[in-house]
Parts: C-alpha cells; structure tokens; sequence
C-alpha cells in the first residue's frame, strides 16, 4: 500500500490520470469476496514449487497440494470408459479403431446422435443435451428407490458451482432490511460465503455441532434464523451433504427435520450432495433430499422448494478439470423455471465434454457390457482406497496430542481441531494473520505440505482447524499425517 | 397470466401456501435479462422440430436454424489436427497408437506433462494451465507484429463470454446517478445488454451508422456519453470488431479515434474481437486494439486500459461446445488484476478440454510438421467457404426489392435491413409483438428458416433487420437466401 501512495504521487506530480479501474473505484463487492481454498495459501505454494524447480533449498523436496479436492492431481488415475467414450467422441475417427470396445463405441455414437451436427464442437441446448438429461433422470430415479423425475427439471452445468450460483441469483432481491438472506453452515464450502457476497446478499451463518460429528441441529437453524430476521429477509437454506468441509453424512431423521423446518419458514432449500458417492463410514448412508421430501408425503412433497446439485469433480471419476455437473430443481416455481432457463441460455451452453462424463457417470456399463467388469473394479477400487484414507486421517490425527479429529464419514476431507498455544495465537493477532492461517503458513515453509486454515470455511471463535485432503496416495498419506502432526508438536513447543 | 391467477385463487382457497420463489419475489434484475439469440423464436424453432419428428405436416421438412453462429451445427467439419491432440490427451493411452501423427503426439505429450498430475482430470490454476498461457501470448506477439505480450495478462476462460462478464462485474458500482454506465452498440450482441441487466449496470446505446457500413463514429460516442453523464457514470465502452451483428471490420484510423475518445473520456475499453480470423472483404484487415494502441505510443501506450476477448467458438475452428476463451488485460491496475484472479478462483478454473483446443488454435503446426499441410489445407478450405458465403449473401438479398444489405466484411452474420408495410407494423402492434420479430416467426412457421429479428439486437427507430448466419452449407445457403427473399415479397404484398 505505501508503494501505491508512491507511484500515485509519482503519477500526479506528472499530470497522469488515475486508471478508470482501481481498487478503491472497482466493484465493491467483488473485493469482499473470499476464497480460501485457492486464497494466499495457495498463491504461496506455488511460489515455494517455482523456488524448488529453481534450486533453491528448502526443508522439503516437494510441495503437496492436500488444499482442494482434486484426486487426479494427486495421482488418481482416470476411469477407462468414460475417458475411452470421450476420446471416441472428441475424433469419431477412431469408432473404427480395434482398440476400443465396443459399448464404449455404442455409447459414443448415442451421444454424437444426439448432439447438433453429430458433433462436441456444436453448441448443446442451454440446459445440456436433451438425452443426458434424460439419463440424468432416469439415475436419479434409480438412486431415489422409482421415485420419478422429469428430465425437464434437469439444468446440466459447468460444474456444480456455476448450477450453485445460478440458483442463489435467482434468489437475491431487495435492499437494507429486505435483502435476501441465506442460510449457510458454518464450516461452509466458501463458494456460497463468496457468491454471496459478490451478490451483496446476507449471510447467515448456523453452526454445525463439532461435538456430534458436525450434526445439523434444528434448534440451531432456528436460532440463526431469529437473529437473521432482525436485519435481512432469509428465504433460503444451504445444506452441504456429506459435508465439506466436515465428512459429516447427515441421518434420515436429520433430513426430516430440515425440511419440515425449511417448510415450516418458508425457506427455498439448496442440497449441495456433490459427495453423494462419497459415503465411507460404515452404518453411515446417504439419503438424497428429493427421496426424502417426497417419501415425507403431503405437505413437503408436492410444496417444498429444492434444489440439489451434483457434479463429476468428485465421487470417483474425479473428472474435476472437465467442469460437469448438474442441478435438479423440485418444485420449483414454472415461471421461475423459464426465468432460470433464460438466464442459462446467456451463457450459451455447459462444456460438452463435462455432459459426456457425465452422462456415464449416471449410467455406467451395464453387466452385460463389455467394459463392464473393468469398470466395477476401477470404480470400486478408487472408493475403497478413499475409505481407507478416510479411516486412516482420522487415526493418525487423534493419535497426536492437541489435535482432534471426527471421523471423516463421507467426501474429501477432514477438518481436525487443534489447539494452538496463546503466545502463538499473540504472534498471529501481531501479523494480522488469523492464528490457524499463522499455522498453516509456517505448516507450509517448513514440510511443504498445503492445507487451508479453518477460518477460511468459518467455525467457532477461539476454536482452530484446518482442513486437508485425504487425497495424496496411500503411500505417502501416512507420512504426511505424521509429519503433519509432529509440526503441530513441535510449533505448540516453541510458542509454550 | 390468467392460468396463474386461478391457481393462486385456488391455493389461496386450499389454505396453500405460495412458493418462496416467484416471478414476483425473484431477483429482478434477472427477470430484465433478454437474450434473443436463444429468445422465443428459438423455442419456436424446437418445438416445430419436434413436431415435424412426430409427422405433422408442415410446408417444409426441416428447420435451418441460421440464428446462431454454431458452425458444425451447420455441417462444418471439425478441423483434424486439434481433435487429435485433444483425443491423445483424454485418452493417453493413444499416444502408442500408430494411427496419429507424431506432431499430435508431440503436442499432446507437452500439454499433459503442463497439466496437474498430467491428466485433463485435475483443475487447471484458476487463469489456465501456465504453458497455454504463454502460447497464448506468444500467438498474440506473432498477431501483433512483435508487441509484447504478458502470459499474467492472459485469463483462459470458458468461452468469450464469460470473461466479458468478468471484467465487465469488476467494473460495475454505485447506484442511482452514480451507477456504472456502459457503451455498447446498437446493433450489438445482446451478451452485453444481459449482463448490463444482471448487473444493475446502465446501458448506453451508441448507433453504428448503418449508411457507411455500420461505421462506428466518435461523433455518435460523444452523443452517447454526453446525454448518459446525465444519469449515470461511463466508465466503459465496448467495441465489436468485426462487428456482430454487423459484419462490419473497423478501420485503423476509425480504432484510433475510439482510443484517443476513450482515453479522453477515461473509459475502460472493452474489444470484443472473437472473430479476429473471420475477415473476408478485399481491402479489410484486422487491426487489434492492443496493437493500434501500443502504435499510438505515449500518453495512450502505456495508460489506456483494455481488455480483448478471443474464442474457440469462432474463427476457422468453430468449437462452440468446448467452451474455450481468452482475455488479454492491458494496462490493468495491479491490485484489480488480482482481484480478477480472485474473482476467477471462485468457479476454480475453465475447462481443460477448451483450454486444449485453445492452444492448438493459437500455436498450429509449423511448416516442418507433419500435419502443417493438411491442417492448412482445412483451415483454408473453412475460411475461404465462408468468404464466398458471405459475398452469396449480399448479394443475393441486395438482389431482392425491399431488403438492403451491407458488405459482409467479416464476422459470420448478415444484418440486412427490410421493409416491412404499415398494415404489418399494425398488426405485430395488435399482437404485441415487434414488427420484426412479427416477420421472423411467420418466416419461421411457412419455411422453417430461424433468423433472429433486429429488435433483439437494437436498432433504430423505425427500422427493421434481421440477423442471420451465413453457416448453411453452400448448396442450401443460395435456395435459403431466395427462400427468404421470395417470403419477404409475399410478407410484404399480402400486408399492403
């Protein structure tokens, strides 16, 4: 900032104009937006990866991204259908190769059939190629236990953020006191913190329960929502499940509650279920929101607003670079719905690769098909080895004094607790750091290792996480948690 | 409307509740959206196809849509080369297949190894994968004869528009008289006017002269910006060039007037110039802003913001569907370059497929490659296609009593002007429609042909256009044109 006031005064004293666009004439709600998950942290990882490519020594000899969810640039290998279908469909040359099977060339040619010139390169309708949605429906309803879905709710998408985004803007209005409020959990992914504020909505924060698990308590939300009234017009309810970035996978019975909640006070309801393949623990299930609502029965079924999104970054394709995903919207108003259908169309289409994963993704090789055996085995050994990693953060976390760790039922993540000694959390407040970005910074220059600190997701005042992936391979997870661990050790020593 | 009224009169009656969401209580900003090149007639479009899958008798047996500029939807065949590199990448094991070449290998090899975990799978960093990025610039200093280009100018992004919408959110502030006001053409691409309206922006229309050719005159910018000081802030303006839906290429000496108005003004510039490659008149040539600008030397070189936009969609490769894109900041204040990063970090990053295709479109094979001569052939073969297309259509339209059109000089669309008479204004007026679009739909149901009316686009007063694409294939491009023509003359008699 002083060498701004520098080169202004430079600028000045030689007749210069200011630029149109600054920082202090820019959109103001742009510059409140945060994004913890690529934020400083990240800028400063790959600093330290150009330093080591350089030569220059460091205590470790390589950095590891453990920040975001993206299995394949921690060495996940892609599923072979879907990438073999793409491949097809990307150069309809090789649909006379030998070297593809042949449902993999059946299913290329369905969808060439159903794209505008039979090709990836024309733009798809505004809500995706009409047959993947209808693939889309028809996985949802086997998912859902019959329970139908009309493939015209079905908006595909650049990902589940771009779906997330679209939703939360139709829903913001108003000015002072009767702007629109949306309830959101606190941890939260940071997605909905920032999109909400570039929308200059309110923000109202609920507290997941870290002592059970990061259960979603009613009592909670109504007491969120009581205080949120005083200022702002809440009309919307965010739910992350399984959770990011807590692992939690909510009970049945919890789901019940929300909705009748939801209902009860007129809330539009957002089910971000992008980990609904990610379910590990054991006794732990996912319910999906839709089956839940209708299985309720009058009134929720036929009344209750929902939207739930999903995506192929995660579950075990990992196909994160791709940017597919999907939105089904329930109940939802049919003029509202045009509206939505408008607001997409401005933005053309989704990526048309992203809707080919997709569409395999919601309806794999069936058993009588060729590829169908591979895919099994692909499939189910990526899970396995999160259910493993899974167990084992949780293990290796609670094994270490001072940091505490719930179990990490479902998604990506963990997010232990830590606890960080007071004259750390002085030489932080002195930095103008938050304590646990303190940490995570020093975590950072001496291992290497990359994680985001929990006040980038929000939690408890006085309390401190971080949250990192289970996601680098299984040979060198164990290593880093222990390493992890012992920093935390070392770190509390020198600040005791 | 009326439908509405009575359900609302019968929940009220069953003691329903209304939705949370309405048209009502929605976001009223996204209700003023308008997008014609996907508007109502497009519906239309859908619902006769579908119609016709059913055997309804029709007095055509398909519909052309010539209503957006989706050129392998028209039938262009892709260009070889970049879907090779692309298959390679989705699918590596292809890289030992003998039936690619090996500059495709090569290619695709250097792109993976740029990638994380050398997989599409994994994101890119939120402004494309670094090596892309600086092809990109590299490409830009070839364009631009040896001006510099700065890879950490460039943000890949997920088609044109939205990076156009990214800068222009980052522009966008104030409220009532303070309000951000924009400068766009009229007629334009209504991209801008619906992001304006989103956004809460002013739009402030400036009129291509459509006498000299669509010519853009400082003369009618300083009309535009002095009546909109009145109510509201300019502090950008938007050139398209080549023009859509114009077709018009600007003149040096016309790019320079807008730069020297602009840097007067203090306005942020905005160059749209995705159909850079789509220049067809003998005696027209693109000039980029950033050249011209850079040309001008002191005080504009060095000062003058810019951003310019590029795109797969377009040019000889037509890949709409991979969604890939490009924005070159000049000039831009440091600190709000990084809250562009920010911003962008948000939706993680544009995808990977698109951001291939990108590369090979600014970096093709040189001339000691294998593939140079047929990639060149191909490209030559698309671009010269278009050419004689463009000049068919003048002509043929300029041949027909009541339509007048401008030279097609580039870009991919005609914008001709026609009559309409006074008993047709009466009636589209009697059906509260515009006169145009009035034409456009009766156009579409008696001959199947999707054209988009001049009013989604702006116009003057009083005058009547429609846009259409010059993408159908050469053999039904003359019979549609004629088909149009013929159509007009019966429009026009049956109404006089």
């Amino acid at each position: 900032m002083a060498l701004r006031a520098v080169e202004h005064s430079q600028e000045a004293a030689n007749g210069l104009k200011e630029k149109v666009l600054t920082l202090d004439s820019m959109n103001p709600c742009v510059r409140r937006v945060e994004y913890a998950v690529r934020g400083p942290i990240v800028q400063r990882a790959l600093e330290l990866e150009q330093e080591l490519r350089q030569g220059v020594k460091k205590p470790f000899t390589e950095v590891i991204r453990a920040n975001i969810g993206d299995a394949q640039a921690m060495g996940q290998i892609p599923i072979t259908f879907p990438r073999q279908v793409l491949a097809l469909c990307v150069h309809p040359d090789l649909l006379n190769s030998p070297d593809f099977p042949d449902d993999a060339k059946r299913r290329a040619e369905r969808i060439l059939q159903a794209c505008g010139g039979h090709s990836l390169g024309a733009y798809s309708i505004s809500a995706g190629v009409q047959m993947i949605r209808e693939d889309v429906a028809r996985y949802i309803e086997r998912r859902d236990g019959g329970i139908p879905s009309d493939p015209n709710n079905i908006f595909l998408s650049t990902g589940a953020s771009d779906a997330i985004v679209t939703v939360l803007k139709l829903l913001v209005t108003g000015e002072g006191r009767t702007r629109t409020g949306v309830l959101i959990p606190t941890p939260q992914y940071p997605l909905y913190s920032a999109a909400l504020a570039e929308f200059n909505a309110v923000q109202v924060d609920y507290y997941l329960d870290e002592e059970r698990a990061w259960a979603l308590d009613v009592a909670e939300l109504r007491r969120a929502l009581r205080q949120a009234r005083d200022h702002c017009r809440p009309r919307a309810l965010c739910v992350i499940n399984p959770g990011n970035p807590t692992g939690q996978v909510q009970t049945r019975a919890c789901i019940e509650d929300v909705i009748r909640f939801a209902f009860e006070e007129r809330l539009f309801l957002l089910a971000d279920e992008v980990y609904q393949d990610n379910v590990y623990a054991e006794g732990s299930q996912f319910h999906s929101f839709k089956k839940v609502l209708t299985e309720m029965g009058p009134p929720y079924a036929a009344r209750q607003e929902l939207a739930s999104f999903h995506s192929i970054s995660k579950g075990f394709m990992g196909e994160c670079g791709f940017r597919g995903g999907y939105v089904e919207v329930v109940n939802m108003d049919a003029a509202v719905k045009q509206q939505m259908q408008k607001l997409r169309s401005v933005r053309l289409c989704p990526p048309t690769p992203g809707q080919v994963l997709l569409d395999v993704a919601v309806s794999p090789p069936a058993p009588s098909d060729p590829s169908f055996a591979r895919f099994q085995a692909e499939r189910r050994a990526v899970l396995a080895e999160l259910a493993a990693k899974a167990k084992l953060t949780e293990q290796v976390f609670n094994e270490a004094p001072g940091i505490r760790c719930n179990p990490v039922q479902g998604a990506m993540y963990s997010f232990p607790r830590m606890e960080l000694p007071p004259r750390a959390v002085q030489r932080a407040q002195e930095l103008g750091l938050a304590p646990d970005m303190f940490f995570c910074l020093r975590l950072l220059e001496e291992t290497g290792i990359c994680v985001v600190p929990g006040s980038g997701f929000g939690q408890r005042e006085g309390t401190y996480h971080f949250r990192m992936t289970i996601l680098p391979p299984m040979e060198k997870l164990r290593p880093l948690l222990e390493k992890l661990s012992q920093f935390h050790a070392k770190f509390t020593r020198e600040y005791s």
